[in-house]
């Protein structure tokens, strides 16, 4: 199976990992997680990008997040951002992700959104693995029914 | 070769369709484009999702712009989001897009950004496909000659 | 006497269905409450709205909010958009459910705010009811006394 | 059959009333349509809320909207607002409307929206009133109808 | 002395009139407090600026702050409003207050900032009043010498 | 009669000017017009202020608008401050006029609100000027007579 | 004299790039110009900064522009950049230049301001020249004439 | 060396300082601190910009934060500015003081930034300096170190 690249752009952004690595363990997705600042060490970025044979990055960063664009720049493999929240609300992170210049793309995901940045890999992943695609529209199906049992427990409110 | 499917809000977004046109064609991505509205006729993104063989759903809405989201809720193929500027810059249709609850996730490029949704798709059929994959190498290269020929004009200035 | 639905994205919006039923059980106003999710259930929006029989439908949403709409793609019947706060102070919820594209209304009230969507609703239903309508002015009374007695003690500041 | 009462904040609000006006005409509403400024001429609100026998009242105003809001405190009939875009790309007509605190509702609709805000009124009065409940299917009908037949057209794009 | 009338929106709002409350009684300033609503007591405002013989009206409110301009549409005397932060971070009520139309003036001061929404209506009770002159030169010397002291304290950080 | 300063941050901003001299001609009110940036010549601003005996300063500026809260910091009479639109739709420029700090007042009207700048001022010479008071009361009186016109042409609408 | 290097994310920055030259050329300072793109040829931006003996870099980029923030993070020397208006009216280049992470500055100047990014550029440059200290004194006391000459023509508006 | 004069618009600003002074000190800065506020004591700025013999200056400013402008108004020496946040996430004074008008340049950094305007100013003291280059050559090191080795670390999480 496939692998995914998870890079923050620094080890403060652990908590939004933390969602990522819930969902990583729930399929059983094997990943790699690196810390490499787009602005402290770009190099690395490079090193990270050659060395990997992932086929999804997810890049997570805030402020002026540059990350998720300095991977995307350097591979022609999908790349995921997720912004951070810490100022602005994370607004800032947010356009800096999500407003890439034409040719080169990035996807980006909700504000803090590590379980979708995840899950979204996963689909991409998926459409060559059959045991993906069941794991997926398995936790869709758990997913709903936990709204349907949410649904009727309102019932008492 | 796998393909991508298109769909717009409305046809009123055709100019950002435009955009996506010139790279599939670039490329030579087989594609089916689709107008079904996530509030006028949301019957018909069911309709679209069930028949489509397609690898990658991409979606176009401005506004209020649920049609990613909804089609996303529908499939677990990778969805692209682009958030077309009508109202407030596109702010409405940019949050409405990528702000997506946990668990649905979609990958939302930048406002009016057709090209780097396309881009994005072809990335993700790149994967399983050696063909597309030196097509996007030799199309960063052009980019990279483009900006390097600007460069030396930009002597002249 | 006519009844209001009201449906929950999720859960975790409890805080503001709390708003809500403050007002019904004040009014004695029937009212029906699900959990329903425009992006994990979608389907079960179709379901309680075509069981419903209910005059208003009320939808309480955050983030990428399109559960007003998606109710509203279904029905006829008037829909009353809640927009609730988690992340860009409420900002992503509220340019969801208000930037609606023409032909399929909501009505949105302020973030937050369940009690005026239920008051909203009420006043609708008070078209066609006395009882009512007798209710929604002597709230007004009630509340135009408590205004007239904090201003008398703020004679006391 | 009842009838809808639309008050403009100024006459320069025009563009928008001729919006409301088109779908107003097309199902056949009656309307009484009024210039009055919560700011230039805020008895004037009293009295048009006093005489007319309207069941739904829509204001459509921009800069610090406060026309809906004001109306809204001088019925418990329901209130209707459109916000229009001036400065700010219409932000703060938005949240002047949207914004109403507890206990004086306003359904705010999209900026500029005048069909919307029609059609949620016609939502309203339909309620007691099976031949606008059968034109407003039929208007849903047209435009899925209209949606459909883009869709084929973009066949040819 | 001519004298300042203040009013509130609402009793919640008391932590901002009691910044003003500390500049009136600084400077042995007249003032009548209020509470009303421009939405809950609209009728409320009518008589407490028909019976107020204030040179000057101050408004606190949050949220779609129609307070101040309400009370400007009733009077020629100067309006200055205070904007609350509530939800938005009390853009909303700054942009209510601020984006007034036309025709109807109001001076509207930072997010919270009520002392200097009094120390303007001193400002203008000054112009006509020689001790209030000398006690607002004493009060900008008195910051002015608080500024050097903190300054001196800085050296030994 | 006293007079009113009116200080333009900018020759570009004449527009706005030109919206107060209209206002100002109609009143008859004395005024004199400046330009004087708060950042290309502050010890203008001191120059003016000491020179003028005018009762009320407004200042007009856009960007980064400083040159309101610079007036503010050099007089006790009340300064009125305009932010114009240029970047941002003139949210830079209200922010930086409206979010004075502590102990300085500027009260700000809305954006390129040059009307309401110079009523402002107005309404505060009235104070010590009944032919004012007459004049205001006569301009809200123009001000409702073309209101209620334009409510009765909108009959023919 | 040591020189400044100017780097364009495109060439459809040019405009913002004329502002900079017309300073430039007053001043005779030598630059250089360049256009090297974060995202299409990240490694043409190492060349530049190796290749370089500028004392100061200035970036000029729109959207999410990396570009300032990835030549600091490849040289010790100040580096300013331009947010470029496009989208959003270039709050995303705004905030993706300004909220750069610590450990790595950029000073920001405002959206399209290409003169000040070179009077800033050339004020660092003058620390270590008498010639251009004497021009830059200059530049103040001719706009100051400037504005001057602004103040008495505003006599006849 | 030459030094770096360091002014805070208000006391209360002294956390951001103290960012500033973890830097000066480590890399052995020289520096003066003042407190001086644009708007209650704007002479006393004339007055530390006079005295200093300082290469950079660097003002701490909440709100309408007109400091750094007002510094860079009476300099040709390089003025960085640190909007800090206070009100509305700290945006009123990243904007009021980025976006100055053309002709008096302020280098901007992010919210709350301290160490970087420090480094900033440092680099453009190093300049001049070789010491000093050094030491920013190590500061860096040091951070990319730290960045590796939170890297490693992470193979544990």
């Amino acid at each position: 199976m496939n692998s995914i690249t998870i890079i923050l752009g620094s080890a403060s952004d652990k908590l939004i990992f933390d969602k990522c690595k819930t969902i990583l363990d729930e399929f059983g997705v094997k990943y790699d997680v690196h810390i490499a600042s787009a602005h402290r060490t770009p190099e690395k970025i490079d090193e990270i990008v050659k060395n990997s044979d992932s086929d999804v990055f997810i890049a997570i960063a805030g402020l002026s997040a540059a990350l998720p664009g300095m991977i995307a720049a350097k591979t022609i493999k999908p790349v995921i951002g997720i912004p951070v929240e810490s100022k602005l609300d994370g607004l800032d992170a947010l356009l800096s992700i999500v407003q890439m210049p034409p040719g080169i793309p990035v996807g980006c995901v909700g504000i803090d959104r590590g379980e979708n940045a995840v899950l979204l890999a996963i689909e991409i992943l998926a459409l060559q693995n059959e045991e993906l695609k069941a794991k997926l529209k398995n936790y869709r199906e758990k997913m709903k029914e936990s709204v349907r049992k949410a649904d009727i427990e309102a019932k008492n409110w």
